[in-house]
């Protein structure tokens, strides 16, 4: 089963169409033109669309009903995406869909318009195929995903009759460094912070910083203190809350592959945090929570020297969580350590929403029938995470709505989503677009 | 003893001419078009100049010859500045001489093309009121004092002959909070160093976070490990080549007003680093060395936030040195520290030719000549240093050239030197100009 050049051909021209609108959420940017063309792609396939308002971007909802006795799927993605600095490193147009030796690029091809458009091409290629579809389907296309979908607990509670559905296809999912397709049945939670720190009420000539206090070492201290040199956190209570894996979830970790080595080189790293490898590399990765810094800025950064003495300091940082930790709780205990170590001049602000990890059981049927359709699809045997390592805004769908949710899609580990030069490959594509046509068949009753 | 009207009109028009013309060095800016306009005014006070070419930027070399029987006196001073960034935060054009509730706003009129400018107001006056002047003046105005005057030992050691003296007035100097004047008999010593962390071949998504090396955090615990939360610096032998001060410096130090609550407001902060306060405040700032940051960056720093790993940091540090440092031994203790504490990842890049504290005796004539007139040009008892905390390429005119070096300017505790809204104030600047022509009839004979 491969994929017809006509439906191909329309999956490029949608794509094409999406990474063209630079909808970057942290910056405010072209949501509603790309609400808009979603809306439009899903009437195409004969769905009815709604444009569901929340306190941020607007929501793209469509349904297309299921017959009597029908299942109903429904596909979350979102049509924003990260902002495309820095811009020097892209080697094409960050906003405009450029194909080069069977690989596309831009903005967006990987996380998430390229998947969100592999659902849409597998559905139009059913519907190509028999002029009717085997199950209903449900769409919820957000716009905020890449600032923490701050709206989307609210809006998944306040619609909650209208999503109603027997299973989820979350938003991403891919292929492994060696070529199997990957499928994933949980998320990591996530805080995203600011620490900042402020010693003087402007910038000071450098010879004062004998006597006056610098905030770059202020904060430098503050964060070198938040974890040791192998990664391990050093905030009391900050695991507290942590749940072990279940015999199920145990059973998926162990038969993984091992992947270190090989991500080694896609990364361009020496090695990982803590010496890990092997199973202790996939265990680190996917089952512990860990604290990130995304940027650190400061003083003086342009050429040559500038013997300054900066007035304040910031820094960005984001915290992965896993089940059953508590966002605020962890909040909590990042503050309460800042005070015990003398960072009480470190003020800390919640940059977005918080979200719990999530995690569905692995024996589900729509577990079972995702790992068989990407095995068809793909024409090799799943790798099935008990979770990924990313996060989302997956808790309300499984909590609220009470779905199994499971991932898939089209990226392959040199994607490089949220950075520049992302990509997808358009073999994995086309394999993504057959699995999900057979997961549909497959749920057909 | 007044400043006449039409110096100071002299001196406004020589001023905005000099701030017009963006000479930032650390850019590389407009430093011909600086260089010339000096050579102009130069010529002007009957001056012969030349272009002294250096492997940076050239050194405006004047002299108008002693008469047989009179003392030479050198000026140093130079005609690069500092960026204006972050220019948000002026009130006016930086490159644009801007006078307001009698003060004088713009990059460079306090460091040092207003000090710079005052030199000439005082030659001009004695000039205008005498036809004559009573010794032979020199003047060495440099256009790379704001990276570090990396060929000015070279250029020194190559003019010896030419830039023979019997004193130096050295480029800047100002007066106290309280409003007295200030001299100073040296300068800490300097080395500018880039602290740099890669961990991988490029940005990666932040989850990835949890087994993958963060360089904001490499560096940030190598910065943390470089000082104690006093402000000590805890790299072994840093302070192993520091000599104490003699009797009469101690004398001068225990004689200094206490300043530093006063400045506590002038500089919005609400402390010193080890809670020194009066003499040692003094004593902290003008004789021990220590490690500043002057920025740091890496990763995001837009609005909201981006969930990436960046995948690397770095930090611009100055190290301000006492006599008798040797700033290479010092980078090496640098370098061992890091390599001891487990930084080995951490490269270190020395920015600009680092400089050597410089010191003159405080019983010279020369310098009880200054202190005398400044006494009589701003009617205070002067405020005596035995060094300043700033640094500057005062060693070689002291050690190669062999002469005693004072500092007098026009500058003020809230100039903001390298800062955004640099000032100075007229007053300040008059009384610069009366003391300047003071010293110069009192080293008449």
């Amino acid at each position: 089963m491969s994929l017809p050049t006509e439906i191909l051909d329309y999956a490029r021209d949608a794509l094409a169409r999406l990474v063209a609108i630079p909808s970057v959420s942290a910056e405010g940017r072209a949501l509603a033109p790309a609400a808009a063309a979603v809306r439009e792609l899903l009437e195409e396939l004969g769905a009815t669309t709604e444009l569901h308002e929340t306190a941020g971007a607007p929501v793209v909802f469509a349904e297309r009903p299921a017959q009597p006795g029908q299942q109903t799927v429904l596909f979350y993605n979102h049509y924003d995406v990260q902002p495309a600095d820095p811009l020097e490193l892209w080697r094409s147009e960050p906003f405009a869909l450029t194909e080069e030796d069977g690989v596309w690029y831009g903005r967006g091809v990987a996380d998430d318009k390229g998947e969100l458009v592999s659902r849409l091409a597998a559905l139009r290629w059913f519907l190509a195929e028999h002029g009717e579809l085997p199950l209903g389907f449900k769409f919820v296309v957000e716009g905020e995903e890449e600032v923490g979908s701050p709206n989307l607990v609210e809006y998944v509670t306040r619609y909650k009759e209208r999503l109603a559905a027997d299973g989820c296809v979350w938003e991403f999912g891919g292929v492994t460094a060696s070529g199997r397709p990957t499928t994933y049945f949980g998320l990591k939670g996530i805080a995203c912070v600011e620490l900042r720190v402020a010693t003087a009420s402007h910038d000071l000539h450098s010879s004062l910083g004998a006597v006056v206090e610098n905030p770059i070492y202020r904060l430098a201290a503050a964060l070198a203190s938040l974890r040791d040199a192998d990664g391990r956190v050093t905030v009391a209570g900050f695991y507290d809350d942590v749940t072990p894996l279940g015999p199920a979830e145990e059973e998926l970790l162990a038969a993984l592959p091992d992947e270190g080595a090989e991500l080694r080189e896609v990364y361009g790293v020496e090695g990982y945090l803590g010496g890990v490898s092997g199973a202790g590399f996939q265990r680190r990765l996917l089952t512990e929570p860990n604290i990130n810094y995304n940027g650190f800025h400061a003083g003086y950064g342009g050429p040559g020297s500038k013997t300054v003495l900066p007035a304040s300091a910031s820094a960005k940082l984001d915290i992965r969580l896993v089940p059953d930790q508590d966002p605020e709780r962890v909040l909590r205990a990042l503050r309460d350590h800042l005070d015990a170590h003398g960072f009480s001049d470190v003020e800390l602000v919640e940059l977005e929403t918080s979200q719990r990890a999530a995690r569905t059981s692995a024996d589900h049927p729509f577990v079972r029938a995702t790992i068989q359709a990407l095995r068809e699809g793909f024409g090799q045997e799943p790798v099935a995470y008990p979770n990924v390592a990313g996060s989302g805004p997956m808790y309300p769908f499984v909590a609220e709505l009470g779905l199994p949710v499971v991932g898939l899609g089209c990226s392959h580990p040199g994607s490089r989503a949220h950075s520049p030069n992302e990509n997808v490959r358009v073999a994995d594509f086309a394999a993504s677009v057959v699995a999900t046509k057979r997961l549909l068949e497959l749920l057909r009753r």
